[in-house]
């Protein structure tokens, strides 16, 4: 199956016209050269021919690998198509602070501040009290909270489960701050005891807290409450810093009943969410919102005359499109098509991991998530027609609005015919993966009850 | 004329049924609320047709606004309709590496690594030397360049001349660089003898030093050989690392005759470049190239299970949409077409600069330069009318392939008619700008010959 993804690509180079070459370090897909235009109007003409032919095989492989996606946490059932054609023809550029309009006019502030006025609402920060602005991803979110933090307490030490995000690890490296991992337990979860002697061996510095809400494999939630516990009953209270990395499930959380509740009426000093998960988006967005007096320790040092704005965002030059899009979704779906939306999510995860389990496979999916982990495929080529995230011995779907029952069963009978050929009907020994998710959820020979 | 501005957005929300705040921190545009959608089918339809006239009208808005659009180095004439039209309803994520295939399909590596090929090749670097990808912006490109240079050198100072892009100011807070800020000459190019007096003062540590091909403000062109040559004359041979932010002229430069050549055969460590300047595209991009021999140092510490591949990017998930239209771009502009626009600009900005001399306006606009520097106009209105980036007495035009002579002349005869007005038909005397572009493009009552 590796072998049709790579043909699927492979094709849009026949005719000759677009020579197409490897990519430098790995095989399964080939570039599209560009080339000097040919002078003249008919050679003109081929060209455009040639172009449009690359674009709708294009096309045509997208729709393929769109159907054929589960493993990566993005909603891919989203239509905006109606909205982007009315504004693809302008440069909307929201360069600087959402807040304080530039001299550059095509720009979608309005759009902007309004989508970030409604993730303040949720997350219960008055307007006068928050900050913030649409990243061009979660990473971007990320990176803008911790280095907050790092401003607040410059000689704070961060603090991260070890199965937290890598952008969290890419932070601290760039930022050049002491990092210190902390673990999880078997659900992926952060371990309130080791974080607790963590920190205790590092009493003489504030300390600065990544929060999973929703951790990236395994979609397990740290316990908000309890982190906060821990710091202020071991000599941490105001010196303390907490980012939510609420990437994958900051949008859906919110509507899960018994769910920790993510707000700024607890000490913490940012969240981040993706867009183009939950919501859907065509193009990676996503939103940060930190408080307004933490801003001012990063804009007093980004004052940008030529833009007559201020800039205290990681990106300056920023997409303007999405705003717009997140505008829409949001106005569109409300918090009760969210709520829907969500539950949907949970109902088909646990349905996936049910019948998982019910054909013998190991599975595990922790409360209040949607991301079903199970054992990871042993066949590559599996694993990349239905692009799983893999991570040692476990592989998993992440349930978003786009994969209904009619998916999940594609996939199943699929997998389970597969699975017939490569345990040889039972003669080879299913892999234990209770290590990884837990003896209770492990369905090897000797775990199974 | 703000006021027009902030009324054809006040417009928007005329009919009640799109709530309008104003933004917090300033007036001039006011939000547009997100409310919880009401039950039932007609108010669904209502809710439609409200998104849909606040869309028809903020259309108008940008049209107007990108129209009478003169200040930032944006070419805002592009038609990427029917690409973008094919692809808006997909999720394309080029996250992780350019080179290596994650294991989420819905990727445009295939166009992205023809995008760097065609840069490799313009900046004379072998494919199996470089290493870099399509960023969101050239701050994004910026901040690698920077922090490829910091790994490579950890205790390197970054030098950069006072009139460089505050993107590289940022990065060196971020990355807690020991940062020297180096003068200018009037032109806004870095001043060699300054630059070598503050390298001879920090002669045991190795150099980080960012080169401006295009200064934001005067659009200057510092003079790459000769940075190399203090480098090596003053004891920093193998102690230097160069990026050059080619934000603004990367694009253009190269089809300018006599212009000094940016070339990775010179001993160059990063080149970065924007996206949506030169070439135009709806959406902030860039592009940044390095060698591959440093970029192994970042990638050791970056690799990510999960995603199959190596991230070595700042942001990680990155817009897939904005390498296909760069490969677009480039496939039906060619060398040629680029030439045929940079030189048209360069006619243009001469065209500008000599109108705005001939009316009595001081001017500068620097050789291989498109950035025409003048008198800021003294009304803010005006300014903001035409979307002026101003920095203290000085105001500029960056000539992109959209500012057509029609344009210009539009431009000029407003801006005499409101001088009339400004100086009292020359009552009030003109101000000197002799400090800012030089005295001999100064034509004050003191100055002018």
């Amino acid at each position: 199956m590796v072998g049709s993804i790579a043909n699927s690509l492979v094709e849009v180079g026949e005719d000759n016209t677009t020579p197409m070459v490897p990519l430098v370090n790995n095989v399964g897909t080939t570039c599209l050269t560009i080339t000097e235009p040919e002078v003249g109007k008919e050679a003109v003409e081929a060209r455009d021919a040639s172009i449009e032919d690359v674009l709708v095989k294009y096309v045509k492989h997208l729709k393929e690998r769109t159907q054929h996606h589960l493993g990566y946490p993005y909603n891919l059932d989203f239509d905006y198509g109606s909205v982007i054609a009315k504004l693809s023809g302008f440069s909307i550029n929201n360069l600087g602070d959402p807040f304080i309009e530039s001299n550059y006019g095509v720009h979608s502030r309005q759009f902007e501040v309004a989508v970030l006025d409604w993730f303040a609402h949720l997350w219960e920060i008055n307007k006068q009290d928050y900050w913030g602005y649409v990243t061009s991803c979660g990473t971007e979110g990320n990176l803008h909270g911790i280095l907050v933090g790092r401003e607040v307490f410059p000689d704070g030490i961060l603090y991260a489960s070890k199965e937290t995000h890598y952008s969290v690890f890419k932070a601290a490296r760039m930022y050049r701050m002491e990092c210190v991992k902390v673990e999880t337990l078997v659900s992926g979860e952060i371990s309130w005891e080791d974080l607790q002697d963590k920190l205790l061996l590092n009493r003489n510095k504030p300390a600065i807290v990544n929060v999973n809400i929703g951790t990236t494999v395994k979609g397990a939630v740290d316990d908000l409450d309890k982190v906060i516990q821990i710091l202020e009953r071991n000599g941490f209270k105001d010196r303390f810093y907490i980012h939510c990395d609420s990437a994958l499930f900051g949008l859906m959380m919110p509507f899960f009943n018994q769910a920790p509740k993510i707000t700024f009426k607890k000490p913490i000093g940012s969240v981040s969410v993706s867009g183009h998960k939950f919501i859907g988006c065509p193009m990676p967005c996503g939103v940060v919102i930190t408080r307004s007096i933490y801003e001012n320790k990063l804009s007093d040092f980004n004052q940008v005359e030529y833009l007559a704005s201020v800039d205290s965002t990681i990106m300056g030059s920023r997409n303007g499109l999405a705003p717009v899009l997140l505008w829409h979704g949001l106005n569109r779906k409300g918090y009760k098509g969210l709520r829907k939306a969500a539950q949907k999510c949970l109902r088909n995860a646990i349905y996936l991991k049910e019948r998982l389990r019910e054909s013998g496979i190991s599975a595990l999916l922790n409360p209040l998530s949607s991301t079903v982990v199970f054992e990871r495929p042993i066949d590559p080529a599996f694993v990349l027609q239905w692009q799983l995230a893999c991570e040692g011995n476990i592989a998993h779907v992440v349930v978003m609005p786009n994969i209904t029952i009619a998916k999940i069963d594609g996939f199943i009978e699929e997998l389970l015919k597969m699975r017939e050929t490569w345990f040889r009907g039972g003669k080879i020994a299913k892999p234990c993966v209770a290590a990884d998710i837990g003896r209770e959820n492990c369905l090897c020979e000797l775990h199974k009850i």
